[in-house]
C-alpha cells in the first residue's frame, strides 16, 4: 500500500519524498529521476545562475512529464531569477533562507505551488502568514546551510505541524533523513513527507564530483559540524546567520571558535585559494547532513526513491507491532 | 491495539515508555505512577545519595507491583551506591555518562536488566561489548546533561539500532520526545521504545519545585541551550564533557562562550551563590529538553503514560494513510 499524504495529493504523486534543491548538484537529471519515479524532484537553482538554470530546466522538462520544482536561496536572488525559472513551467517554487515575501506573488500568479523552508518558529509563522502552500521544517541535522541556533528535526517538526494545522498547510520534515526509517519517523511526527538532501548527493544522477561522493559514502555523522568558518575562509557571501553543516576540514580545525578573528583576516582568503590551487583542500567544502552514517552506497536516484518508500512502509508496519 | 516491542516483552509491560531517571525529580511516587500504568518507572538516584535512595525506593516498592528501575550518573558513583540500590530489588539499573564497566557484574549478578545510556557511537559500541541488555541512544535535544558534540536523536537512533541489531539488543530513543508523535517516530526509527524526561517533570508526581514546573510549561524549545556555563558557575562537579541543556539564564547570557575564563574566576562562584541567596536567580538551573514547546499542561504521570501511548498509536495509524 502506497504512502498517501496531503502532500502526495496536492501534487498527484506517488511518494511523499522530495529532493532537496541542493545548489548546483540537484540538476535536471537528478530532479527528473526523482519525479519520474514518484517523488518530487527539485532543481537546486541557488542564486538563479541563468546558464545553469536554462540548461538544467530544459533537461528536467524534457525527461519527465511528472511534477517538478525549483528551489532558490532567497537572500541571494532577485525577481528576474524567479521569473526566468517560472518560464520553464515548474509545478513548485521553493524559497529558503531569507525573506520570501518579495517573490510570493510572482509564484502565485504563475500558478506554481509555493514552498517555504523555515528553520525556526518565527519563520514558520511568517510562512503561514504569507500563505505558503507547503512549509518545510528544516532541522539542524541538515547538510549545508541552515540556522545558527538550529532546532532539531524530531522536536521541531511537530511544533510546526501544530502551527500549520490552523490553516491547514502540509509540512515536510528536512534534516537528518537518509533512509526509509527517517521518512517513516517524519510521517509519524505528522509531516506530510520528507525533503531529503545528502542521501541524493550520493546517487548516480547528482551533479557531484566523485571525490565528494566518496567523502559522503565514507563520512560519519559525528564528523559533521555546523559552522561559518568555511564560508568566511572561502570568501562566500552567505550571511553568518546561516552556517553550513559540512564534513571535517583543515580550516575548520584551524579556525573553529575564532570566526570574528577570521573575518578580519584577508590573508586567510588568499591562503584558502592557494591551498585549493595546490590541492591541499578540496575546491568546495563537503556539505553533508548528520545522517551521513546511513549513506553507504551509490544507487541511482530512480532506485533510491523506490527503496526509500518501501523502507518507510515496512518501518511503519513494524513500529510497535512485534 | 497496544504497542508491542522487544522492550515491552523483556519487562512484560504494556507500553514502550520509560521514565528518564532524572536526578532527584524522578522519585518513588513518579516512578510508581509510570510503572503502575504500564510504562517503566526509573528512580533518578543520581550520585546514589543514601537518604534519598532509601526513601524513594521504599515509596516505589510499596506503591507498585510492576517492574521499576533505578538510574545512576556513572561518573559520580561507587559500587556501594549500586549495591544499596540493588537491595531494593529494582528490575533494571541504568548507567549514564561515564564508564559503566565497573558496575556491570554487580547488576548482572543481582539479576537486574542492565540499561546503558550512550551519546555517541563509541559509547554505543562499548555498551554492546559490555553486554548491555538495553541501550538508550540519547540525542542532544535531551534536557539536562549530555554529550558536548551531541548527536541528534533522529539520525542517531537508527545508527545505534543497526549497531545493536548484530547482538541483538533493544534500543530506546531519548531526547526531544514529549508527546505520542515523538514516541511513534522513535518506533518508526527502529527503537523499541522511548525514554522521556522533561515531559514527566511537568507532572503532579514529580519532585519538582512549582517554579520549575511553571518554567517548563511556559518554556520554548528555542530558549533551551546546551552549555557548561551553569555547572561551572554553580561549582558543580559535572565533567565538562557533559554540558547540560537548560532554559535561558542570566549567567548563560553573561558567560556564553567564555567557559575557560569562567573556570579561572572563583569570584563568580561566590557571586552565583549570593545571587541565589538574594533570589536573583533560581536555586537550580531549569534542565529542559528542546521538546519543551510540546509541554503545556500539568497532568498526572498516570494519565500521561496512557495519553502518550494512545497518541503514538494514532500517529502510527495515520502516518502515510490519508
Amino acid at each position: 500500500m502506497a504512502l498517501s499524504t496531503e502532500f502526495t495529493e496536492l501534487f498527484g504523486i506517488r511518494h511523499p519524498i522530495v529532493l532537496a534543491p541542493m545548489g548546483g548538484s540537484a540538476g535536471g537529471a537528478l530532479a527528473a529521476a526523482v519525479s519520474s519515479n514518484g517523488g518530487l524532484g527539485m532543481l537546486g537553482a541557488a542564486f538563479g545562475d541563468r546558464e545553469w538554470l536554462d540548461r538544467e530546466a530544459r533537461i528536467v522538462a524534457s525527461r519527465t512529464d511528472q511534477p517538478w520544482g525549483v528551489g532558490f536561496l532567497t537572500w541571494g536572488i532577485d525577481a528576474a531569477a524567479v521569473e526566468r525559472a517560472l518560464e520553464y513551467g515548474p509545478c513548485a517554487v521553493m524559497l529558503s533562507f531569507g525573506d520570501p515575501s518579495p517573490y510570493v506573488e510572482l509564484v502565485r500568479e504563475a500558478g506554481a505551488v509555493l514552498i517555504i523552508q523555515v528553520t525556526d518558529l518565527e519563520e514558520a509563522r511568517q510562512a503561514v502568514d504569507l500563505g505558503a502552500d507547503v512549509i518545510v521544517a528544516q532541522g539542524t541535522e541538515a547538510g549545508g546551510h541552515g540556522a545558527r541556533r538550529g532546532r532539531s528535526t524530531l522536536p521541531f517538526v511537530p511544533v510546526v505541524v501544530d502551527l500549520a494545522a490552523s490553516v491547514p498547510v502540509p509540512v515536510l520534515a528536512a534534516g537528518g533523513i537518509a533512509d526509509g526509517r527517517g521518512l517513516a519517523a517524519a510521517l509519524a511526527l505528522g509531516a506530510a513527507g520528507a525533503m531529503i538532501g545528502s542521501r541524493f548527493q550520493a546517487t548516480t544522477e547528482a551533479l557531484v564530483d566523485p571525490a565528494i561522493t566518496k567523502a559522503i559514502i565514507e563520512g560519519r555523522g559525528e564528523d559533521t559540524e555546523r559552522s561559518s568558518v568555511l564560508d568566511i575562509a572561502r570568501g562566500s557571501r552567505w550571511p553568518s546567520k546561516y552556517p553550513a553543516r559540512t564534513l571535517g576540514h583543515l580550516y575548520l580545525d584551524r579556525w573553529r571558535g575564532r570566526e570574528a578573528e577570521l573575518v578580519e583576516d584577508p590573508q586567510v582568503r588568499e591562503d584558502y585559494q592557494a591551498d585549493v590551487a595546490r590541492g591541499v583542500i578540496p575546491p568546495l567544502p563537503v556539505w553533508a547532513g548528520e545522517a551521513v552514517d546511513l549513506i553507504t552506497d551509490l544507487p541511482s536516484a530512480a532506485d533510491l526513491v523506490t527503496t526509500l518508500a518501501n523502507q518507510a512502509e515496512i518501518a511503519l508496519a513494524r513500529a510497535g507491532r512485534r
